[in-house]
This record gives C-alpha cells, sequence and structure tokens, in this order.
C-alpha cells in the first residue's frame, strides 16, 4: 500500500479487504518497524484493480454546479442520490487499457472517488458511517452515452466490460478527509474536471448511511461518489473517446488513476 | 433437476453451470438408463437458489398492454430494451422468505421468466443467441416502488437484500419454447398477472443478443425478462406486500416459485 508520503512497497501478500481492515493496527506497526531503504520501489506498471468488488454502487449527479452570487446553490439539490450499478465485467486496474466497443458512438469518463467498505454495514448512521470505510480510491466511471440515452435506466451505457477501472490503490480513511479534497481530470494535457468534494451535495457519510438502509455493504464493496461537472470549455469541446486517447484522474492524496483507451482487438488503433 | 413429468430426483452433486450445460446430453442418457423408482421423491423444502449468478440484469417494460380492436398493439413500442441490475445482496432461492424493510414503505412483486446463461456470449446475433441459453427460472422481482420512486434510477427499489428469489429448479432450454409461455402470479388465492410471453416487446434471442453487445455473459448470469402487468382488478386493489404475504410465481412447464413475506427480525409479524 504506496502512500503518498513514500514510493517503496512493503508486500504483505494478497489479503481480503476485511483482513486488512482488521489487521491495520499491526499492519502500521510493521510499517514503522522496517526501514524503507530496504524495501523495493513501488513499480506503477505492476499494479493490479486494489479490490474486487463484489457490489459498486455508483452516483449520479452529486456535485453542485457554479451559481451566480446571491442564489442559494443548495436550491435545486434533490432529496436523494441517484444510483446505479456497475456489474462485474467492467472492473478494471489501473493499468488495465480501455477498449473503445465498436457499437459504442460516444464514450466518456467521468473522474470520481471511490469508497471501499471496510466492514458490513447494513442501516448504519450517519454519525458512524465512516467508521464502516476503509479507504479510498479512484473511479474512472466509462460511460457510452449513446448507449445510456437509449432508455431511462442507464446500466447499459455504464456497463460495457473494462468500463470501470480502479486505482492506483486504497488510501487508508484514517489519512483522507473525503470532503476536501480537489478532483481532477486531465485529457490531452488539459484540465476538464476541477472541482472540490466541498460541493458534493451528499456527503460520504450520508451516502453510505443512505445505501446501508437498502443493501447490507461487504467488506470490499465500492460506493463510487460521482463526478463533478466539465468546465465550461470542455463541456463546449465535448469530443466523444478515441482509440489512442488517455484520461487521467488525480486526487491529491489519493493519486493518479491513467487509462489508455483502445480499439478492439483485431481493428486499426 | 426435477421436471414437469416426474417428481423424482438424481442428485449430480453440486455443479456450476458451464459443465452441466457441457455435458447435458451425458447426464439425458444417465437420467434415461436409470429407473426413476429407485431415486428419492422430491423435497421441495430442501431446494436452495437454483444459480448464483455473477450478474443478474432486468428488464422493465416488456409486455404490451392491450390495446382496442383495430389499434396496432406495438404502437407504442420502445426502440430498445429498459435494463437494470439487481446485485448480489438480493439473490435467494425459492424456500427463503423475503424481509419487508422497516423503511420500505410500498413493496410489491413482479412475476418474470428468468434466462439462464450457459455459455460465454459476447456480440451473438439474434439467431445464435438461444444456443448460448442453460435454461428458464422463475424470479419474484421484488420492488419497493417508494424508494424506487426517489429518483430517475431504479436500482435502490430493485436491491433490498433478499428482493431477488429465483426457483424453484432450471428448465433446460430444449424443454421450453420461451415465447409461448403463461405468466401467472396469484397473490392471496387471486390471479393478479395472466399473459403469455408471446406478448413481449423484446424477445429472449434479441435481449440476449442485444446485451451481448455491451456485457460479455458469463455462465450462470441470470437476464430476467420483465413483468407482465397486472390485471385491471389488481391494479385498482393495489396494497402494498405486508408480512404474512405469499405470491407464487408460475408458469406452465417452468414451476411454481412461492415468496412469504416476513418482517424484520426483531419484529411483529
Amino acid at each position: 500500500m504506496p502512500g503518498p508520503s513514500g514510493d517503496h512497497v512493503l508486500d504483505l501478500g494478497p489479503r481480503p479487504v476485511p483482513e486488512l481492515f482488521a489487521e491495520l493496527d499491526g499492519i502500521r506497526s510493521l510499517v514503522q518497524r522496517t526501514d524503507a531503504a530496504t524495501l523495493p520501489r513501488l513499480d506503477p506498471s505492476t499494479l493490479q484493480a486494489p479490490v474486487a468488488p463484489r457490489t459498486m454502487l455508483c452516483l449520479g449527479y452529486n456535485y453542485r454546479g457554479h451559481v451566480p452570487d446571491g442564489v442559494d446553490p443548495t436550491a435545486d439539490d434533490p432529496a436523494s442520490p441517484d444510483v446505479f450499478v456497475k456489474t462485474a465485467n467492467t472492473f478494471g486496474g489501473p493499468n488495465d487499457p480501455v477498449v473503445i466497443p465498436a457499437v459504442a458512438d460516444d464514450v466518456d469518463y467521468e473522474g470520481e472517488i471511490a469508497v471501499v467498505i471496510g466492514r458490513r454495514a447494513h442501516a448504519v448512521s450517519v454519525d458512524d458511517a465512516l467508521s464502516y470505510v476503509a479507504g479510498y480510491t479512484l473511479l474512472n466511471d466509462v460511460s457510452d452515452r449513446s448507449w445510456q440515452r437509449k432508455q431511462s435506466q442507464w446500466a447499459l451505457g455504464k456497463c460495457f466490460d473494462g468500463f470501470a477501472p480502479l486505482g492506483p490503490w486504497i488510501v487508508t480513511a484514517d489519512e483522507v478527509d473525503p470532503q476536501n479534497l480537489l478532483v481532477e481530470v486531465v485529457r490531452d494535457g488539459e484540465v476538464t474536471v476541477s472541482q472540490s468534494t466541498a460541493t458534493t451535495i451528499f456527503s460520504v457519510a450520508f451516502v453510505v448511511h443512505h445505501l446501508s438502509q437498502v443493501l447490507t455493504l461487504e467488506p470490499g464493496d465500492v460506493i463510487s461518489t460521482g463526478t463533478p461537472q466539465k468546465l465550461p470549455a470542455a463541456q463546449a469541446a465535448h469530443r466523444p473517446l478515441a482509440p489512442g486517447d488517455a484520461v487521467t484522474v488525480r486526487v491529491g492524496g489519493l493519486g493518479d488513476l491513467t487509462t489508455r483507451f483502445i480499439a478492439p482487438p483485431g481493428e486499426p488503433a
């Protein structure tokens, strides 16, 4: 688990999330007792998906837009988060390219902070909710708008194979204030998204509480917190993703998740 | 795998769907060589969920309503099926009761035929699609309308724990014409749904084709084909499900799936 303060790796082997969560104090103590100079350096190209969720839930609209001075920014807040599911075929890691499907005409990116559940959570209160969070990672909620618009439910636009790259790692919850992070997306060298989680409509604590009233959340389940809107220039210059593009989701303290987009096998890149 | 013609059980032990699908000829031959009288009788109370899907996809509106003579019944057909996901926490078997959650005010049933995928399917044609189907079972797509209506996406209304009882068993695809089945639901002794799959907008073959363009479908994945509308009297007498209720989904040739609804643990029934 590399953190922002170092790039050495203490390999604990493959460990399920609940076990890591339960043993976190011991692992921290081990890290403190270990001389980083004796450890290998991180090779980011070897990183795989930091978690294999049983269930991934995602939020739609969850960041407030810009409003003129004097207008209440909460005036248009919905009463409840809009929630959809990304299926297991979508899950990928930080080094997995995403295939632009031949049938998808309007593939888009969404840069999001993803919450990883650490303990089974059912009907937990807002006050207790963050104690069920193991940590945070990044998600590019890749979406094909052409299929998303075919019907009222977004599932098909969201669930093409590989459309949920996660990573680069999980930062443990104690190192993060989830309501004070700057979410940025960089496409072709241009910052296209830049907005603080201070502007979300629903906090992480509220979302975990809200969802846990419906689903019993299991360790390793992922809840993605929605994307900020694109900046006006990027909105105006909308261009579907194409083979050869790369998109980076970056959040200070959580890392960078860069996803390459490629052609289907057998088609020219 | 008990079928409609008998109630004796040849226990093959737990077997994953792809293995059963691959060995079906051999299993049939074994069944034919075996004297049913030597086999134990089926005890339906011992049946568990016939499949543990990795992914369960469900269709919304997929049956045409009644139209007056002279009106084209296809006039209001949507161009694409509306698809949503039920998550792993919802899956149950034919003997699992469903808890009416304390926070769910308007729990409803939907009687559906569920398609079980037998072979990995990616971008399969309509003509080939049925060859990827292992068989059929029944789903009660239990839904809480109060949570379903909170937002544009239906996920939370559909994904309470236990809201996808499946069963009673899988009937292999060769025994079924999926476009000529009568879907019925019985609540409190009254038939509240009764409509043939001949009136679906999207056939099973089309749906498997359509979804396989998006997701690579894996053996054991389930696609539920939507519910017919309730009969007018049942629509007029809408009453949310409550502890003590029981609902039976029945389809000739596929069996009966009866689900009991109960109060949360610790609350009076």
